[in-house]
């Protein structure tokens, strides 16, 4: 495989890569974290049952009276009573690290237990630039419970250079994170841009292990999650299907096929389409599209696209959209 | 972009890139080239005002009792005045040259006009490794009668590299080849195969300029065809929205997006994609799934993919492919 060209390299695969399956969490974006628990099951059957190493099985947000369980699923609260009814429906020799994700602003760090006491073993921050100060302080806190951490910078194609590169540099200064993530939020990127940014965090945060999450608007999340394993990238988001908001994400099943690490095993990977994600195509929509495939390029928040996808009168009408986008 | 890492490119863009269109012809692939004379007007404007170099608007393949065109269609044969219908549709400053595709053992190279009395001006030789004898000889009478040329080695992620190398290094020797065509038939390649098959190329065939042909079974496709770009091809082959059989190809559109070429114009591409490629997606399949991705993955021939798609109980089903394919 590609890694053969890193020196020292004498197998097909590389040891060090961790696959991380986002794919209730990012799904969820899709659906207001409305899965069945039938299917919450069996993607984490399927993570078992494929060797993946860490799965990301939703938000712990803050809930509130408008803030509910009811209207926003319980899988953007993640209680550890929900997780654990999954994890016991399936035993597993090896289980995935799981992981939750946090947003700045919308958690309750005090509420979270101490890491020996949870189901859950990874704690994901997500933030803007500008707010990195507030994830890094979720992070510590995080670390201090015991948590494996991440930062994830979203959006980082549309961020002031000067500013990500301060922002690197704090996260460099803060031995409680563990993996630093480049994130395509807007799917923008060409595999030059994975290059240049990943070069731009190595430059400036030098300490840091480092993670990649692509979005598919241009049909690059699998061709650019490719590119970050080149550049030395060792902990990559993958969906299974490639479900995700918008374009989605890189297929899981597609990595795999690409890594040929003999510890992954791809086939429950695709009885869990088969079975369950093929009958969720009916109801949600997610993957390239023409319109996801202008605002990529553009490099725009995808808000715009996932309106003009909802609308059915007007969802497939590109060439409106290109003209409405760059007059 | 990308090509900015190439010593003295002063630009944005690299001004030798051309762009073929062979939507018609790599589209007609899965209607057995039943296309309405409407829809090849509307892609050859689309082509003429999108600024596009080359446009293959069929196959020349000989008439026969069985070979009949009610049955495959008039753009398997692609008469000279079906093309002129088309072509006095539309006003054209820059028109771009039409083409159209031989294949080994099917056509009649006596009944080609010479080129100054025909609207056709490159003629494509497809062909097998094994029969490149076969190929470099239609190359060589469609030269003599005044066509540009070029010689698609199809399948060449599945020929022995022996064979190959003889085959490159004969298309080396005969001058009548303007163009070597890189054809990913199976859609297997990463981008790692698209450089080291480049570089065999190269090696072995160093008098001929490069083209690329992308298959999109693994949403690769248009990220090989980047990787082929930084690998020094300069005749890339696209198709509007990805059209063509199975998995489709490189979409024409997201390749202008990436090339940034201001003889370039990608509106009237997205204008078509509206109007004309949404309706026909209705009645028509292309573009990557599930099962082509598995078929991409294991370097085989579409056509077993293309048989479980067309069978509306199993088009879906992911995971017996995979168990039927790998036992």
């Amino acid at each position: 495989m590609i890694l053969g060209i890193l020196p020292g390299v004498e197998k097909m695969y590389r040891e060090k890569i961790k696959v991380l399956d986002c794919t209730i969490r990012d799904g969820g974006l899709i659906n207001n974290y409305h899965f069945t628990t039938d299917l919450v099951k069996a993607v984490y059957r399927a993570a078992c049952d494929s060797g993946i190493d860490i799965i990301e099985i939703g938000k712990k947000l803050c809930e509130s009276d408008e803030y509910t369980r009811e209207k926003y699923g319980k899988w953007n609260f993640c209680d550890e009573d929900d997780i654990k009814q999954v994890v016991e429906s399936h035993e597993c020799e090896n289980p995935p690290i799981l992981a939750v994700m946090y947003d700045v602003d919308r958690v309750d760090v005090s509420s979270l237990l101490p890491s020996d006491q949870s189901v859950i073993g990874m704690v994901r921050t997500a933030c803007y630039v500008l707010d990195i100060d507030k994830g890094l302080d979720l992070v510590k806190r995080s670390k201090d419970l015991g948590y494996q951490t991440t930062i994830n910078i979203m959006a980082s194609s549309a961020a002031i250079e000067t500013e990500l590169i301060e922002a690197l540099e704090q996260v460099n200064n803060v031995a409680e994170v563990d993996y630093l993530y480049l994130v395509d939020s807007y799917g923008a990127f060409y595999s030059e841009q994975v290059t240049s940014y990943l070069n731009l965090y190595k430059e400036h945060a030098p300490n840091k292990e480092l993670g990649f999450h692509a979005h598919n608007n241009q049909q690059l999340a699998f061709s650019n999650t490719q590119q970050a394993i080149i550049d030395g990238v060792n902990l990559l988001d993958t969906t299974i299907n490639g479900i995700g908001r918008g374009a989605g994400n890189c297929n899981l099943e597609l990595l795999l096929n690409f890594l040929k690490n003999p510890k992954f095993d791809v086939r429950p990977i695709y009885k869990t389409i088969q079975e369950h994600l093929v009958p969720l195509r009916k109801e949600m929509e997610w993957g390239f599209n023409d319109i996801y495939g202008i605002s990529g390029h553009l490099n725009q928040h995808p808000r715009d696209a996932m309106k003009q996808r909802a609308n059915a009168e007007i969802r497939d009408d590109c060439y409106d959209f290109l003209l409405e986008a760059t007059s």
